[in-house]
């Protein structure tokens, strides 16, 4: 089945737009696995979310224990809850294709983030893998995202304007989203109108600061589904004591909640 | 020592502008184990080079195994000579950090790839590190390169113009150079001539059909270096027989020494 769909399925089962942000910090996990600290976290919110997304980053900082217990992470998670792994690779075309091989054929995500930087035959090896989803990155949440992605063109539209509506265009197989930081309402209501139908993964709130309400009213799409809201500090973190799983619980389902109330269902 | 002295040293010593890229596809390799492919290609190229490049996709497509063959290659080569660990890894701030302890406190690398996309943000962490070298990725050597990199703002600059001579404001340091692909030997003038000290990492001749003549002409500083001439599948895969680790160092002896004869010395 197709990502969009398998996302969506989660999303009404679990009445859920959250993505649990499963990013462990040595310095600041309570137990010492790191599989077993994101088993506990999955076993205690695995019906409150949409989809779970783990940032390469931190497994790899960890080195080779690190990777195992990514890989054993997605293969933890329920097959009916899509795995979003937060890569944000980005290479010319023979080599985006080994990043699509390592991470749909052997970590087995069922979506990715990428860097659009390179253009279309950097993205298009993801894009092949017709049942996957792919992210684009479009604006991101931090400060310096403006550097480059709000310098405007000669034809007016802002770079990562230009990233949203290339995006669309290369969407052919339905499997494209983006990747809109929730720090920046304007930009991510704007993103919404210029791709009305794209699943919009939306990180950025809680340690980041993003609003939650505006972001999901801006993220929402006709149907009020299809952003995805990111939170990983603030619910895998919500406890460093032993009950934590049971803290991130707290923490998710009143996030989850709080989401559904801001977009009235 | 800082990256960049390391690497006139390596590349004095040589006399060489010459980067092997290593790339290992399973399906090309004449020998079973990845490590052992590499250490034949390092033992018969380290006097010819002025530095390696791992590209992290190939390893990480292989999983688990194909990390820990890149964690031993990096070891493996001496430490007169510099590892670039070419990642293009990009994301915000704490994550940034999370990939900079992974590619140098982990794999060891002396210098890393890093996309623009984020912003400084992004690349500071990486920047943190002041004897590693940090290329940030500004004209790839693909034919999509345009699609984003061409884009001409509102002050007549195209993107990756903007990447360069950002890159120039962010390097107080000393340890930033540039990616800048063979394929476009005009765009290489221009900004070696906005950017005339920076270490110039050159990758896109053989494979990608980049001119070696044009590439070294126009890449090279005012002291005839600084140019990291990049050749991976046309070195590493010279010959699929037994002979493969004799027949890779005679094609990079063919380029160092085209090289030197197109930099006049």
């Amino acid at each position: 089945m197709e990502f969009v769909s398998r996302l969506l399925n989660a999303s009404r089962r679990n009445r859920s737009l959250l993505c649990v942000g499963l990013d462990p910090d040595p310095s600041k996990l309570p137990v010492r696995d790191v599989f077993e600290f994101n088993r506990a976290i999955i076993d205690a919110t695995s019906d409150l979310v949409c989809c779970y997304k783990p940032n390469l980053a931190f497994y790899e900082a960890m080195g080779i224990r690190g990777l195992q217990a990514l890989k054993k992470t997605v293969a933890y998670i329920s097959g009916d809850i899509p795995v979003i792994g937060d890569a944000k690779r980005g290479d010319i075309g023979n080599t985006a294709a080994a990043y699509a091989e390592a991470l749909f054929g052997y970590y087995k995500f069922d979506a990715v983030t990428v860097n659009p930087y390179l253009g279309y035959d950097s993205v298009k090896p993801f894009l092949d893998y017709r049942d996957k989803g792919i992210f684009v990155v479009c604006r991101t949440s931090n400060s310096s995202a403006s550097d480059f992605q709000d310098l405007v063109d000669n034809f007016g539209i802002k770079f990562y304007q230009s990233v949203a509506l290339r995006a669309g265009d290369w969407n052919r197989k339905g499997n494209i989203g983006l990747v809109v930081g929730a720090t920046y309402p304007d930009e991510l209501k704007e993103i919404r109108k210029l791709c009305p139908d794209m699943p919009l993964l939306i990180p950025g709130i809680g340690a980041q600061g993003g609003d939650l309400e505006l972001s999901v009213k801006f993220g929402i799409d006709a149907a009020k589904e299809k952003a995805i809201i990111v939170a990983a500090r603030q619910v895998i973190y919500a406890s460093k004591g032993t009950g934590y799983a049971q803290a991130a619980r707290e923490v998710a389902l009143e996030l989850r909640d709080s989401i559904n109330t801001f977009r009235g269902i």
